[in-house]
Order: C-alpha cells, then sequence, then structure tokens
C-alpha cells in the first residue's frame, strides 16, 4: 500500500518557507481547484455554510469549504447526496469541498454510542436511530459525497483523557486508518479523491510521536491532527504542537482540525499547519460577535445603538462596504436571521483575509511582525 | 388643502387599460424610481425583506418594498433610521421604499390597545412599554423614515364588525386623514413622500362609498384600500372591490393594502388595483411552501425526497437556476435559515414574474385569457 493513494489530479507544492518560524506557504492542487495555503475552510455542516449561499461564501473569500459526514449520513443520506451527482452538485460549490470522517461527531454529538473494534453503533442525535460507522463505511459515505479531500475514520479523545485510553484509541485509529485505506483503494478512491490521516494521542507528546510514525507509514497525500481544541488550555495545545507537527512530512499539506480563532490559527501556521476549519466565524455571527481590526465586538452593545459606521472600516466585505453597525444591531435585537447571514459573511472575511495577510507575510518575511501586530491590536 | 399634497417627484401616468375587465396597466414615478403597475409589493417590516439581501430582492424582481411604521417605531425608533440617513440608507434599499401608517399592527400586534379620538395608546407586543400614535405621529414617524409613499393613519376593522363600530372607525379614519393631511403639509412634506389616504368601511358597501368619498375629498397622490383580506370569505372581498375600487379617482394609484395570493392579485386587478403587498412570499417560504407554476408545493413532502428538478422549471430566479428541490427538502428538514432564504427569493420571482406577465397581458388585451391559464394550472 502506499503510492496507490497518491494521484495526479491532487498535490501539494510548497512555495515557501519563513526563515524565524515553521511557517510555511503553499498550494494545493484539487480536481476543483488549487488552494493557497495557509488557508482557513468555513464549514457547511449540513451542506450549507450556515446562512449563505455558494456565492456569499465565496465573496467573502472563501476557497475550500468542509462539509460534515456524520450529519450528512444521517440526513439527506449519502444516497440522496450520491444521485445528485454527490455534494459538489447538490449543494452548488464548485470549489474545492473536504469531508471529516464522522468520527468528531460521533464522539461529540451522538448519543449512548458504543466503541468496538469494528467501529461505533450509536444512537442518532436527530431521531433515536440506531445507526453504525466503521472505517468502511465512513470511507464509503465520503465517496457518496465525492469531496476532493477525505478523512479517516478515527477515534478523537476528549480533555481530559487517561493516558491508558489515549493510547487505546491511538491504536485504533491507527488499525482504522489501514482499512479506511484499504477500502479507498479497492473502491477506486485515490483516483478522485485525497484520503488524509489523523494524528491522535491527545496531551501525550510520546503518544502523539507514536502516532505520526504509524500513520505516516501511509504515503497519503495529507495529514490531520485531530483531538486538540478540545478542551485543554491553549497552552498545552501549543505545546502538543510544538512536539508533533515536524513529525509531520514537509512535503505533504497539515491540517489543524476544528481550530480556527485568530490567535490559533497564528499559533499553528507558526508551528507548520497549512489547513484549519472552524464553525467560529458562523456560530459567533450568530450570537452578534463579530472579528474586526480592532478586535472583537459584540453587535448587541448599547455603544452600537447610533454607530454608523461599518464592522470594520478595513474590510471589504459585503457587509462592511454596505451596512453599519446601528443597523445590524437592529436587525439582531429583532431576531432577522439576517443579521447572522451578514455577519457571517463579515466573520469569513475577516478570517479569509488574515490568511492573505498570513500568506504575504510569509512571501515577504515578516511572519512575526505581522502576528506581533494583529496580537496587539486584536487582544491589545 | 388639496394641491400642496401633489408634487411633480410624486406622479401616476396610466398606460393602458385592459378592455374586458377594470385592470389597468400604469408607471408611479418616484424619488427613488419608477415602478410599473400592476405591482407586487414584498414586506421588509422591521427594514429587512426577511432572510435577504437588499441584492437578493432586487434579483428577485422586486423594485419597490414595503416596510412597517409600527415595528420601526417600536424598534429601533424613528431617531435612529433618520439620522442614519432614513430607511433607503439604513437597509440599503435604492429603490422605492412605501411605509404603512402602523394603523393596521396597532390593531392586530399592539395589546391593551385604547382608541380616543385623539390617536391609540397601547402596550409595545416588544416590551409592554406604554405607547401612543396618532395620525400627527405616525406621520412624523414617515418622515423620518423617508419612504417615498407614507399611508395616512386609519382604524382598520377586523372581520366581522358591526355597522355601527365599523361607520365609527371610518369616521375617525376620515378625520385622521385631515390631521395627517395637515401635518405632512406643514411639515414641508409633500416635496418628499407622496401621502396616500386609505378607504375603510369593512364590509358594507354604502360605507365605502362614504369613505371613498370622504378621502378623495383629499387631491391625494393616490389612495389605498384597508380593511380587506382581514378574515372575511374571499366572496366577500371581491364583492366590496366590485363596489367601492371604481369610486376611486382613475388618475391616481389604488393599492389594496396586505393582499398578495396569486387568485386575489388577479381578481384585484381584474377589478382596477394597481398595487399590493403580502408577507405571503416570505412567510411561506420559512414554512417551507413554494409557489410554482403548477400550483404550491410543500418542500418538506417526501415526494420532494430525490426530486433533483428545480422548484419550477419555468422559473429565472437564483433558486431555480442553482438549486433542486432535493436538496432545498433537505435544508428545510435540517432547519438550515438558507432554506427560507432560496424559498424566499423564489416565490418573490413568482409573484413578481406573474405580475410582469399580468402587465403584458394588460398590454396584449389577453388578460382574461392569462388568468383562465394560470387559475387552471395553479388551481387545477
Amino acid at each position: 500500500m502506499g503510492k496507490e493513494l497518491l494521484n495526479n489530479r491532487f498535490g501539494f507544492e510548497l512555495l515557501g518557507r519563513d526563515e524565524r518560524s515553521g511557517a510555511r506557504r503553499g498550494r494545493i492542487t484539487t480536481p476543483h481547484g488549487t488552494v493557497e495555503t495557509p488557508v482557513f475552510m468555513p464549514v457547511g455542516t449540513r451542506a450549507a455554510v450556515k446562512s449563505l449561499t455558494p456565492e456569499q461564501v465565496r465573496s467573502a473569500g472563501a476557497g475550500i469549504i468542509l462539509a460534515n459526514t456524520y450529519h450528512l449520513f444521517l440526513r439527506p443520506g449519502q444516497d440522496i447526496v450520491r444521485e445528485a451527482g454527490g455534494l459538489h452538485q447538490f449543494m452548488r460549490w464548485d470549489g474545492p469541498i473536504l469531508t471529516d470522517s464522522g468520527g468528531f461527531q460521533v464522539f461529540s454529538l451522538a448519543e449512548m454510542r458504543k466503541i468496538t473494534e469494528n467501529g461505533v453503533a450509536f444512537r442518532s442525535h436527530i431521531d433515536g436511530s440506531e445507526q453504525v460507522l466503521t472505517p468502511e463505511k465512513s470511507i464509503e459515505v465520503q465517496h457518496s459525497l465525492g469531496a476532493d479531500i477525505i478523512m479517516a475514520f478515527d477515534e478523537c479523545t476528549a480533555y481530559p483523557a487517561s493516558r491508558e485510553y489515549t493510547e487505546e484509541a491511538l491504536g485504533r485509529t491507527t488499525r482504522w486508518l489501514g482499512r479506511c485505506a484499504a477500502w479507498h483503494e479497492q473502491h477506486g478512491g485515490p483516483e478522485r479523491q485525497a484520503l488524509f490521516g489523523i494524528m491522535q494521542g491527545g496531551m501525550y507528546p510520546d503518544l502523539r510521536a507514536r502516532s505520526a510514525a504509524e500513520i505516516t507509514a501511509y504515503d497519503l497525500p495529507g495529514y490531520s491532527i485531530g483531538g486538540l481544541s478540545v478542551g485543554e488550555p491553549k497552552g498545552t495545545m501549543y505545546e502538543i504542537l510544538d512536539s508533533c507537527v515536524g513529525l509531520l512530512p514537509e512535503n505533504k499539506p497539515r491540517y489543524l482540525m476544528g481550530v480556527g480563532s485568530p490567535d490559533d490559527l497564528f499559533e499553528g501556521i507558526q508551528r507548520g499547519i497549512d489547513m484549519f476549519d472552524c464553525v467560529i466565524p458562523t456560530r459567533e455571527a450568530r450570537h452578534g460577535k463579530a472579528m474586526t481590526s480592532a478586535g472583537g465586538i459584540n453587535i448587541k452593545n448599547a455603544a452600537y445603538e447610533r454607530d454608523f459606521a461599518p464592522l470594520d472600516a478595513e474590510c471589504d466585505c459585503y457587509t462592511c462596504q454596505n451596512f453599519s453597525r446601528a443597523y445590524l444591531r437592529h436587525l439582531h435585537k429583532a431576531g432577522e436571521t439576517l443579521a447572522g447571514a451578514l455577519l457571517s459573511i463579515h466573520n469569513i472575511r475577516f478570517l479569509t483575509r488574515t490568511m492573505e495577510q498570513i500568506r504575504g507575510a510569509i512571501e515577504g518575511g515578516s511572519f512575526a511582525e505581522l502576528k506581533a501586530e494583529f496580537f496587539r491590536r486584536y487582544y491589545g
């Protein structure tokens, strides 16, 4: 096994490095276009980035989005998406898509889950129905969805987790990767979709190292780091990243799953991460929270009642080009869903624009300066 | 009083008539552009057509929209909208806007209302605060909002209502119109905004006639028919329209308030109505209901689970050009607000496209044929 998992429709090119940190500048090639890295991917859990049309998502600067296998497996089901012509056609997103494996959601959302070597039996959080996800089933579903990049089925450990349990989960994750890769190859997957392996190992550097060694034994087109940002202190996450990012191959993209707060993006990139996803920009938006050049603001605040300036005078997004804080506050307080949509556009653009600035800074050798300036202004 | 209420920034041109019915083809001129009539106006109650951006509303074929004085009076309040530069600037709608007077909402939404000759005292349905709307206050608020077309403050009678009460309400509505017109003139309103009077009189043809005579004594730029579609049988509404539309001046636009189901649009136009507004397209959309060339459908229906056709193959809207019934059903069942937005775009376009067809049919002398064909296909 190995080389068969790579193909010429998917690639990663390392374009440059920051001399003073681990930050990398790269480019991912997929059947649906290229992705400049480091990249932030908005989340379209149920085949839609919440409240936004594909055009709005694209206008916010997003080039690749993520969808959730767990949710789409339960509803509408893989058959319907496959019959629709796959996720790209179903949701009308013609750029690259990445699907996760359902592993994380089975552990965080499903009820009454039972883990065996075979896979995970659980009850749907939607209707209580009994369901089973195995490594083979996860890849089968992801084949039906047809994303450009797919994830191996893993067992994500929570925080805190005992060393013993973390080691067990890590072992299963490696064995499951073998089954995922085998099913993927046997069903012609590598021709169309790039399978990433996921590193686990919790907060134990030696287990992270073991996981890295085990998953990189498979010559996969990319690797993810799972099991971080699951409740541990940020310092702990950064220490684990310090210990394990360098254990992943230089010539493959590295994806830190479920991470997307501005500070974590900078800290991850500094340590050599290329890809991120997070629901932060859309979830915060629904709660009236906006990320701006001068830090986070809550649009509900009375200070914005008569503030006719845009959310962020430096932002080029549709929302900032058109609407005032006073209007957005009014919409939010009135319960208009348009508030969440407009703030989502802004927050996604804020993160994609920050990534553009980071890519430029890596190219120009000023990543450290950009980071210091960003932290000063954002977290002041 | 009279001529001062007209000005050269607002006009109505009667372009043609259907020889076999009362249907009219016209054009309204406003400071924010022209409106071809008959016209359907989507409702942006709280300074937003629910879940849609102004661009989406416009792309759905809408040229003029309505906003609600009652809601905006309570939240965010007239001062904030005025300081924002008026409703056009606040919500970024650069086309014509019409505001109602708050009269209907005070009677349908507010709590503990107390009607006197002076006006209506009530408690806000939002926070229970004590509020008062008078004819003068309604016009003052509408001056702050700055819509192109504004409405006189009226007392809308429910269905059923006694003759005695209906007559009392009608009398107050006329006297309040006098006060609205006076305040409007005294404050330079006619230069900027066209004030419409509202006919009341419930289901009593002679009271409708009295109301028509009383309000047309004021030479206003347009006239509305209120107090219909308030629970009465459709046949009753059509009979009342038969009795009273012709009592309004030929050379002024006639606006049937709060009406917008497809059958009512045709029946109203046939009787000489030029303008309509209704929350139907957006409210139905949020409940998963779509209007199509072949009638109404409920996207929740299991029949659409694997239906990869658009909502309406004849429709040119963004939703129909991009998304399948199966996808829209999935979004709706998953509770994604995008479903409501996409169905709203379609439903608004369905009504604006129907109006385009009606205007063409009036011009071409085929209104009766279009109506028969529409009813056959839509209502089967």
